[in-house]
């Protein structure tokens, strides 16, 4: 049967209430959200007893997309697709009158902010599905969902005049210290705080949830999502499920989130504190997302002290906790050598003024690390740690920003957004991995708390194959860019090259002067002909 | 048939011009080499048409060993028995006359100096069979056994005088810079060079192989056989054999050497410099070693500039080169980290004069490097490569040994020898990670390129569950190395511990004088009560 009037009608309320990009007459932007929406059985346990799934169709391509059940006898398939032009679809359902509806939709352009969901480019770096680069510069908000409304809300303000496009953000509540509050709603159906009924899911906390993915979508930020996490130990009991049901809410989950094209998968946060889980277990999950996924997001997982196999194929990025790798591009990069994939240092330690070894950073040190692991050509996380009389911090309930990070790392981002599409990579590693760019094109050297008076203009020669070939006479400006007082100064006149034995040299053999202080980094480009 | 007398005759024979420890009447020492040698057909092609292989068995245990030919009509099959006692064994033959021969023999205590193969030991380290720890330092002769005789004798006569355990030796002649010469024997039948028998081996060649490794054994050195490398690049074309020349060579290989305890595998040397092999091979050559050694020694690959994926289970350890990993701890720590295997930096450039940025180290650079590694947790190679007129270079050719940095290295063996039978690991890597050790009992504590005058005394907390519990009043001895002087100085008293938030200090709060001088560290042991 085709879709009837009901299910557009629902369909459209509902997406008055959400924000989402579902057209009226059946048009969907591409990568946009395009919805089924169709009423059903109520009686017995509908989030388990009723299967829902579609098959979305255009020409030889199909992709299946799993529905679930939304309450109050509405069901749902969501689907992003990916190609512009004529889709059809199909259900297919356990029960009659949710088997086999069909309908076609029209997907058009994307609005110009619309770019798509995030992949890997270049082995180690990042792009939107449109080509466009994207430079990741995350930070941490784990339970901000789980706070009050107003807090929310300031969050995201604080958000917009912000720099990240990355939020790491878990679905389920967090306890820990400074975090005892309870959440306003919770993901399961039953009796708070430990008599849930794992088997009913409680769709007002995943349609907030999803609330609050299109939010930061409007604000260019990519939700990364936690799905598991330790700060929990058994309070709620979250973290120590069964099997069946952790493995039915990823399910769900993939079912509600995956069409929203700025989700990235995160299996956990310090997946190794949680005590009750095997890194079997977290293989399992990882499987099931990345089999499950029609959208194909960006899957991690995160440590605490214990490494994760990151060479697992599902695995599509590196997310590390290291609270000394930043300290040195050198240890950084060797991150990129082993895995050779993109490498998000996603726990550094945090600004703050914690009593922990973890939340005490100063700014300087935060800035510092990120420009490290910039031009150890990874991405670095931020996170912020002031005490504060209402246990309102950054880090995990969001709010407003306090320290002096986070307009530094604004002045790295114009940095990075004006650095070549292909990624920042490093370039003579085993003699100086403070060197970093495209070779021949780009270089960004970076002093860290050296604080040298000159830097004679010498480049590594570019590796074999890599980069655009150097010859006698090419010609480069240079920029002094003072990471923390965030002003780029030019250095008047250029820089023509003569070969020597591993390097290009100024041809007059000159040298750059330095202010003579501490994170000061040059940028060097290539003069076009 | 019961083994005839032509066998053990042809048997002894052999033992006693090559110095095997197979013993007249049938007993062999643990760990060993037991030999079966039968004479067989001559017609066709014996390396091919003949299988021969014998099934040892001591009680409800069976191990089987592959045979091979060794040419002028003699097959053998060798054993390294690992369990005293009575053993039996039985061959098994595609020719009636070498089938089903069964004999037995005793395997008694083994000699003093024979400790067994070397094993993976506490995760990050090894120990020999009988459980004696076994603290790697490695040196590099690549092409040793493929030059004269005369130097291969002057070559074992510095090694007895050197500090090294370990060497790394390549089976393939060498063809590079400084290495133009052609080796005494070759590996294949056929016409050199580049006519070969892939088909036919050379059995002279791998006798005399065989000898070197014996020769090493005598000496307490383990020998990294090096089974495939690029310095060929089609000269021999050994670099670029097909795919069944080379599976045959390694279970030729296999069937001769494994018996010897002191042979580790290493699949190549910078994997990703040879053309003609993919990532691929080197698994596959992976699992045949790991699947047809019946003395399970240990196996590794080593790098170019690509890192392979060393988290494949039959990887034992991480063989790795890397040019700046060893500069800092830090660094080399996470590869511990990432793998969870022990790590050796087989290649951090060399000591020497070279002009290539990778063989020009100081021997004070050099020796810092193995500290750094040290503390690290990891294990450091040596070589060297001083220019000689006759271009015999230790790190290829072997000869004699012209550095600094080997008396330095013999007093880092003497503070490995002295080190916990644990081994050395990182104690507090996220705040310092050139404090190492077991915590609460011993710490190795370096300073590298820093002179610093005074050490306040506070050592980490141990992390929870690991190491001996410290608490107030617990006392340690002090003493200062300079690891370039190859000095140990006491320091007077005892420093007894007082509990801080993350750290044991004294609890007077007094400090250590320091030298003021690079390359100096600290070994606090504590006091047993």
């Amino acid at each position: 049967m085709k879709l009837n009037r009901f299910a557009i009608c629902a369909g459209l309320l509902w997406l008055l209430t959400t924000g989402l990009s579902l057209q009226a007459g059946g048009m969907v932007e591409q990568w946009g959200v395009f919805q089924i929406i169709l009423p059903g059985p109520t009686n017995g346990n509908p989030f388990v007893d009723t299967t829902l799934s579609a098959r979305f169709t255009q020409g030889d391509m199909s992709v299946d997309a799993t529905g679930f059940y939304d309450g109050d006898g509405i069901y749902c398939v969501r689907f992003m697709p990916d190609r512009l032009g004529e889709w059809h679809y199909t259900t297919a359902s356990s029960v009659a009158n949710l088997d086999h509806i069909s309908g076609d939709f029209t997907v058009v352009k994307p609005a110009a902010e619309n770019h798509g969901p995030v992949r890997v480019a270049n082995t180690y770096h990042f792009a939107y599905a449109d080509g466009t680069p994207y430079k990741e510069l995350g930070t941490t908000c784990y339970a901000w969902v789980n706070q009050d409304e107003a807090l929310q809300e300031q969050t995201l303000k604080t958000l917009a005049a912000a720099p990240f496009n990355k939020l790491r953000m878990c679905v389920f509540p967090k306890r820990y210290d400074w975090n005892t509050n309870e959440p306003p709603m919770y993901p399961f159906a039953g009796i708070p705080t430990t008599n849930w009924d794992f088997t009913r899911f409680n769709p007002e906390f995943f349609r907030h949830f999803e609330q609050r993915i299109a939010d930061l979508q409007k604000l260019g930020i990519e939700a990364d999502i936690i799905l598991f996490h330790p700060y929990d130990e058994g309070h709620w009991g979250f973290d120590r499920m069964p099997a069946s049901a952790d493995d039915r809410y990823l399910r769900y989950v993939l079912a509600r989130f995956s069409a929203y094209r700025n989700v990235w998968w995160s299996l956990a946060n310090e997946y190794d504190f949680m005590k009750k889980k095997t890194e079997a277990d977290f293989v399992r999950f990882g499987e099931i997302i990345s089999t499950n996924d029609p959208s194909h997001h960006l899957i991690s997982i995160h440590n605490g002290q214990k490494m994760f196999n990151h060479t697992l194929p599902w695995i599509t990025h590196v997310s590390v906790q290291n609270g000394s790798a930043v300290e040195d591009a050198g240890r950084a990069e060797l991150f990129r050598d082993i895995y050779r994939k993109p490498v998000v240092f996603d726990e550094v330690k945090y600004e703050g003024n914690l009593p922990k070894r973890w939340g005490n950073l100063s700014a300087e040190e935060l800035v510092f690390r990120f420009w490290e692991g910039t031009v150890a050509g990874t991405y670095v996380g931020h996170g912020e740690t002031y005490l504060s009389p209402d246990n309102i911090i950054w880090w995990s309930k969001g709010g407003v920003l306090k320290g002096q990070s986070p307009a530094r790392l604004a002045f790295l981002k114009q940095v990075l957004a004006d650095s070549p599409a292909e990624g920042i990579d490093p370039i003579d590693k085993w003699q100086d991995p403070t060197i970093a760019g495209q070779p021949g094109k780009y270089y960004l050297i970076y002093f860290g708390k050296q604080q040298p008076a000159t830097w004679e203009f010498k480049l590594p020669k570019p590796p074999l194959g890599k980069g655009a070939p150097l010859t006698n006479g090419v010609a480069f400006t240079v920029e002094i860019l003072d990471t923390w007082n965030m002003t780029v100064t030019p250095v008047p006149g250029k820089f023509k090259v003569k070969k020597g034995d591993y390097s290009y040299a100024d041809e007059a053999g000159r040298s750059i002067e330095l202010p003579g202080k501490p994170y000061v980094a040059l940028r060097i480009k290539r003069v076009e002909d």
